[in-house]
């Protein structure tokens, strides 16, 4: 039998279910198709900000990013807007996934934590509306770093938390920057690919692919026999 | 009088107008909204391959985002799709307020350096068509670095080959992140926002700010009277 890993579960769109964001963006004059430009430009300038050296806060450049998007912040009810949209966010639901395959994780005995840009207040939320807080042992956050993911620091920190070499982490992301980087700081990554996309090119092939969380367990079989 | 600066020129964007490619996407299936939708991306990974502590190529980042947008790789027509944008995207022409900003920088005495996350090449075919090469001094690419912008040690690069230190630099660019970075890294800014956009403040507001090239003289000249 291969052994059990240590599975670290992203949080944003890997957790969480971005599309309630439609209809409030809608509310507030943007559009569906805002609601992936905004989250793509929020790690855009995360990722420089890290690059750059900073500490960024998830919630200041979400905000931040917000506000470009938005009409006029001199005319009436940009403010309410602002919060109209940040208060969706903050409330988005979990994947219909999230509690079959958090369940099916533990079932086959691995460990399993959680690791996001944002704050670990957010995964915790969605692991409880979920119904499986109990069965994850850590909310950790890039916050005790500095830069967010994917710089190798990052994925260090969740090894030391969990108290194994990162080579007995396994990454689990919707995004491919996100496995790209736990495979480079010398983890694996497997890749959740809900939506049939295409793997891009650039950053390195994940070392295992799902299209959705419950099949996390036969995957990681496969994933961990071949290497043991 | 203050000081003559170094002024270093962003290139994407920066020098080249983007706007030929909404015709070239079009031509493929895709949508004018699809292009900043696309560069969007291509920042986002080359920013995280940074971040990872990799050196992702300008070139591979851009054709790997754009394979993911266009339809199915093993339908008819996708290598000539590619090779179409792509083409375009070799070819895009400078703005045209760059010949007369990169004289009136010179008139007044400054250096001129360019420094892009792509290849120094495409900076020198801009520089080129807008006929002003000659008043350049150097082509600078972070491919002599290894990560992109924001990545402090590309503007120490940038500082090192003018012989001056950073705080003689002034970074100039359309992209409030690459600012941000350039004042991070003990230089200074100039935002050129040639479409009246709001700055996002989750990032350093510039130092100056300008609607066009042809502003930078007196904008810089202000910046350098206050400081000196």
């Amino acid at each position: 039998m291969p052994q059990p890993a240590v599975v670290v579960l992203d949080v944003n769109e890997t957790l969480s279910d971005l599309s309630p964001l439609e209809g409030a963006f809608s509310d507030v004059g943007l559009s569906a198709a805002d609601v992936p430009r905004w989250f793509t430009a929020v790690l855009r300038d995360g990722f420089a900000l890290s690059t750059a050296g900073a500490a960024p806060r998830f919630g200041a450049v979400a905000e931040g990013v917000l506000r470009t998007l938005l009409p006029a912040p001199e005319g009436p009810g940009h403010e309410e807007a602002v919060h109209h949209v940040l208060d969706a966010v903050a409330a988005l639901p979990p994947h219909p996934d999230v509690a079959e395959g958090v369940r099916a994780l533990r079932a086959a005995g691995h460990r399993l934590l959680t690791l996001s840009n944002g704050p670990a207040s957010t995964a915790e939320r969605l692991l409880a509306e979920a119904g499986v807080g109990e069965l994850v042992e850590a909310t950790l956050s890039v916050e005790d770093v500095g830069p967010w993911k994917p710089a190798p620091a990052t994925y260090r920190y969740a090894a030391e938390r969990a108290g194994v070499p990162p080579s007995e982490l396994v990454l689990v992301a919707v995004h491919p920057w996100d496995t790209d980087g736990a495979q480079r700081a010398g983890a694996s990554g497997a890749w959740v690919d809900r939506a049939g996309r295409r793997w891009p090119a650039h950053l390195r092939a994940p070392d295992a692919r799902v299209t959705g969380l419950p099949e996390l367990p036969e995957a990681l079989a496969a994933l961990r026999g071949h290497r043991g």
